[in-house]
Formats: structure tokens, C-alpha cells, sequence
């Protein structure tokens, strides 16, 4: 399973139910905002120390995983009908943060 | 490139500027919805018309790639250091919107 | 009733809770930014002429109104406990932007 | 100042610009969290004691006190654009959290 063949999946997705008039990218991106206040909300009132820790716990786990997976898949779905390619736009950029950030001796 | 080269130059890269202290889930997780923050406002004042050609803009292509990117790095480092696996768990959602949203016929 | 009464209420408020240590202004970022997300999300569907018109529906409007309470809840607790005087920072930003955005004619 | 001066100071720069046709809820929410964006940034990478202590450093200071205003200018002229009173909203969900969380002896 590749992030190519999520992309198709969520394609699929959206057309057996005719939601592609929604997924426009303004919709998208608001839709990747409220998920992540959704995963924020999850972490807001842990200590760092016990958000290292946050999948230990059953229950949060589940909600943690929940989340995340929302957050990739409107990522994902948004990057798709914009027609950018997320994992070529994520390496450029580590390019260019390699550049700006240099690492310690 | 799969998203776990992307795991793995995230690795290093935090490892070679000695900045895994400050990666902890609770960091990261804000870390991820200042870079959604970013990317909202370059869509808040476009028509939803105008958000579908948002990348035939080069000036403004350039900036959501850069946010786009941003978000899927954060979003990567952040399921890496929880211990969870993005593709796995996007994957498990999508099974479970089948059942919670059927195809129209 | 005023910002100031709303200000006193929420102090009042989280020490008959015993909530004061969980009200750092890192959480509190954090928790203003995951009630801007469930604000959002009622949003995110809506072409920008329904938005104009969300209060019309009677179950969209209540919870439109407990998301804006949120909202103003947490940045006023926020502001509060950083020491910050909101409506002076505001008038202070929009003095600024007169400059930075001169009106038209 | 009151509030109900901060909404009709943003009311008039915001026809002095002819800036209203852009005003919908819908970009609003949107500029909101952009701007909720921008403060979490500012929070992102500080321990939560060093949070608290974020208004001693003056550069730090100026920054978190322009973003606080952006929210809460956002805020405002989102809720008087939908014709919902704010400080009403706020005060009935406080009613409701009193019952919800009943405080401890």
C-alpha cells in the first residue's frame, strides 16, 4: 500500500457518491483545518512527557489513530485536486530546509 | 520515493541538528497546525472557483506546494515518533467510511 | 456585561475547578485552536452565500453560537492568564493596519 | 472601549475598503484559523513554563500580542457578520459548563 494507491482510493471514494462538486481545495483545506483542531484538541491538555506516551493508552490510541488518518486523507485528497505531488513537494523542501538549517558538527 | 524514505530523511535530519527533544507529539501536533494555519490563508479570500486554479498562479503555486509540504512533514515526523503508521491507519478509515457512508447506486 | 466580567467569570470559573495548573498558555493555544477547528468544520461544506446565511437554520445556529462561545471563552482565558489586554491589542492592531491598508477614496 | 466599539471600528474599515464583499462567515472562519495558526506557532516549540513566562521576553511579546489581536478582530467580525452577539454566546455556554462541570467543594 503506497500513497498512490490511497490517492486512487479517495478518487474512487468521491465519485460512487458524487462528492467531487464539494472537494474543492478552499472545502479541502477547511476540512484538514477542523482535523486537526480534532487532533489537537486530543493533545491539549497532556504534558509533553505524557503526550510521548499518548499510545499506551487503548482508548486514546484508537482516537489518536482516528485523527491522524483523517488529517492524511483530506492532505491527500486535497493535493490531488490541486494536482501537487506531496512527496515531491515534501523533498524539495527538505532540500531547502538541509540549506537553511545546517546540521551540528 | 515512498513516504518511508520521508520517515527516514525526517529521522536524520532531526538526529543531525540534535532537535529530537523538542519532537515530542504535543510540539509536533502544534508544529503541524501552524503549517495548516499557513496554508488556510493562502485559500481564505479565493472563490472556491478560484481555489481550483490556485496552482496556475506561479508565484502562489509555489507558496502551497511550501505548505502542503510542510504539513505532510509534520504530519509524518509527528506519526514517527507516536509510533503509528500513516498509511495503515488512513487505510483502516477509509474501510470504515464504506460502511458509514454507502455508495450511491 | 462586558469583556472584563467575562474575564473575572472564567478566573472564578477554573479555581472552583481546581483547573489552574491545566491552564498554561500552551494549552490553552492548543485548546482555543481545537474549538477554531470544530468552528470551521460547521463551515466547510457550505458555499460562501450559505455561510452568509447559517443562522437561518436553527441547529446550524445553535451550533454555530457554542463554537463562537468557545472561541471567545479560550482567548479571553488565554489572554488573561499571559497578562495581555485583548481589546488594547486590538485597537493597537487596527491603528496599524490603517496605515498598512490605506482606504480607498 | 467595548467591544461593541471594536465591532463598529471594524465595520467601518471594512466599508472604507470596500472590503465586504469578502467578508463572508465562510472566508472569515478561514482567516480566523490562519491567524489561530500564527499564534500556535509562537507556542510551538516553548515547555509549558515557558510558556508562561512568554510576555517577559518584549520581542516575543510583541508578536504574541499582534496575533491575540488578529484573532480577536477575526473573531469579532465573524460573529457580526453572522448577527450573532458574542459576549451573550460566551456567557449562556458558561451557564451550561457550570451544570456540565459541577465544581468541587
Amino acid at each position: 500500500m503506497t500513497l498512490d494507491d490511497l490517492i486512487q482510493r479517495l478518487r474512487d471514494f468521491a465519485a460512487a457518491r458524487d462528492w467531487e462538486p464539494y472537494h474543492t481545495p478552499k472545502n479541502l483545506v477547511m476540512a484538514l483545518s477542523g482535523e486537526v483542531g480534532e487532533l489537537t484538541a486530543l493533545f491539549q491538555w497532556l504534558t509533553p512527557d505524557e503526550s510521548v506516551r499518548a499510545l499506551e493508552n487503548p482508548e486514546l490510541k484508537a482516537e489518536v489513530l482516528d485523527e491522524l488518518a483523517d488529517v492524511l486523507l483530506y492532505l491527500t485528497r486535497l493535493a490531488d485536486v490541486l494536482g501537487a505531488d506531496l512527496l515531491e513537494a515534501a523533498n524539495a523542501k527538505i532540500d531547502r530546509n538541509e540549506v537553511r538549517f545546517p546540521a551540528t558538527e
